[in-house]
């Protein structure tokens, strides 16, 4: 856990400070995005199967700037041009959903393939509980076929988005930035602005669901409430209805999903101030996790969808879904273990230094 | 956890001891017998499905006292002729086995069809992973059917068995010795054979494998080291050769089904010594909890083989099985956690006293 210096942050004035941090980024995104273009086009002939994912650097730099535009965009909103602020925001948020999804394939088919192999393992030294089942080549070959398709798809929609007028104008928006932020004159306290940041998070972890024992046998069994529907207007309460697995497990993990990005956001928040806690990069790294297991285990489910695959593919499916959502679980019960410490250690006396 | 009275074990001479211990359990087994015999008698016809697992009283205090009167001879065995002892423990393995057959399959069967039924939950209050899922009451048919006939196998062959002559002269033996234990002149002393099962416990216990982590991941991958086959006499080394998933799985689970077998014995040895330590009480049922989800997986296991069953059932299993092996985990972890305060409180200060 990293101390807080407690001194830099109230140096500068909060105008000078987010101009600074803004125009930097800014600039960043602008030496990023012809990367991006770049790597996409010189891609596109390589796919699928191509060295793009280690390539990427250019894609993940962009999703660095973006990510952190956008949560500083959002935490000191109060010193920008309302307008302004939103509309950007409302953009680098499209832009960011676009660049996520092709690295959330290829990190998907890594952990997909790499718990495939390690569940069905045939070494006498570590073998797994599928090992030398005949349905894992079978599941192996699915799951590489769907992800790569999917990818494809990801990779085909960013090359056109990347041509968009849509894009440019964001380009244009940002180019805008690197020269000028649209500051309004009172400008808020920037302190104060990321301890609201982490107060949000405490009270997102607050209103996760209590802790599980571990193996207490609920990460597949029992999962969390699914919010009843809200009924259309004049038709009366909704009938208590039954729900399905996609709907449960989503609503399991919806809590954890908005915890992650109130750790981003006060991460950022911080960075603005001049500020890191290593503790919290530590529960954004661990979130990660969850988000990347808990969207492998869809990927699974809906690959044991597919009609006309054999008995044994499917239960090899069954297997690794079930396994996904234990890396789930583990996900939790490792937050579970970090996040006391540093609550304790972490902000607490910066925040009322 | 009981304090040790440390008063009582000395009060008696060994072999009046255990004669005193042997004739009541013999006597015991005497009156259990014809109620096994009328249970049995009384169920052929009502089965499957008939109210046996609930009547088949009998049957569970002919097993108490099967394993009792085994678990003596054992650990005691210098005080008994020694041929006369070793028969005796055959013959009641044989029939522990026997006995053991249907009232595992009942288990088995509630265990398997609880979990389906939790893990496809659809109440939104707690729904459960593969809540609503269409493969999930044809696996529950499935699993059904599997257990029942399983269950009429073994009361079929206990029919039988109970009809036979080896069983009769299991009956004359268990007469005898409710009348006189054929003991040898020289006795052990009772403590000493009771630390000796306690030490042989610790020491089995300090041969498990280093305790995992809580989803550390080892619970479906990296299972335990799989012994090399010893080749035959006179062909060289064997290769070192791959494993499948049952023989991988019945590695992993081996030491613990030793220990279990341990931890009973223990137990029987201070009921002849009048002790009991109701952490190793605990304990056992822990390992007994281990042994029916290990055994319940591989009836998953095996029914994903079964020909012609649809991808949505197998897909089902598949979760089920995970959901069994993570069972199995949660035994062990639960194991690691009451054993050093057993250890610690338990017999050390009896042993020392």
């Amino acid at each position: 856990m990293t101390d807080l210096p407690t001194t830099a942050r109230t140096d500068q004035p909060a105008g000078e400070a987010l101009t600074g941090y803004l125009t930097a980024q800014a600039a960043a995104f602008l030496r990023a995005l012809p990367l991006v273009v770049g790597e996409a086009g010189a891609r596109a002939g390589t796919l699928p199967g191509g060295p793009g994912g280690q390539a990427a650097a250019g894609t993940a730099e962009l999703l660095r700037v973006v990510r952190r535009i956008g949560g500083a965009l959002h935490t000191y909103a109060a010193g920008f041009e309302p307008e302004w602020a939103e509309r950007t925001r409302a953009e680098l948020r499209w832009l960011l959903e676009l660049l996520a999804q092709e690295p959330g394939c290829l990190r998907r088919s890594a952990r997909l393939l790499a718990a495939l192999d390690s569940l069905s393992e045939t070494d006498p030294r570590r073998p797994g509980m599928l090992a030398g089942h005949q349905g894992a080549p079978k599941a192996r070959a699915l799951l590489e076929r769907q992800l790569t398709l999917a990818r494809t798809r990801a990779h085909s929609t960013l090359l056109q988005e990347l041509r968009s007028a849509r894009l440019h104008a964001l380009a244009d928006r940002m180019t805008l930035l690197a020269g000028e932020v649209p500051l309004v004159e009172s400008q808020p306290e920037l302190a104060g602005q990321a301890v609201r940041a982490l107060e949000l998070l405490s009270a997102g972890v607050a209103a996760l669901p209590p802790a599980r024992a571990p193996y207490g046998g609920e990460g597949l069994h029992r999962l969390s409430v699914v919010p009843p529907q809200v009924p259309p207007q004049g038709q009366g309460p909704a009938p208590v209805a039954e729900v399905d697995a996609d709907a449960a497990l989503a609503a399991d993990d919806a809590p954890w999903g908005r915890v992650r990005i109130l750790v981003k956001r006060a991460r950022y928040a911080l960075e603005v101030c001049g500020e890191r806690l290593a503790g919290l990069d530590e529960v954004d790294e661990v979130l990660d996790r969850h988000q990347d297991a808990a969207d492998a285990a869809v990927t699974v489910a809906t690959a044991a969808r597919t009609p006309r695959i054999t008995p044994a593919t499917a239960y090899v499916l069954g297997v690794v879904h079930a396994d996904q959502r234990l890396e789930v679980e583990a996900a939790r019960y490792a937050f579970g273990r970090r996040w006391p410490n540093l609550q304790q250690h972490g902000w607490h006396e910066w925040a009322s230094s």
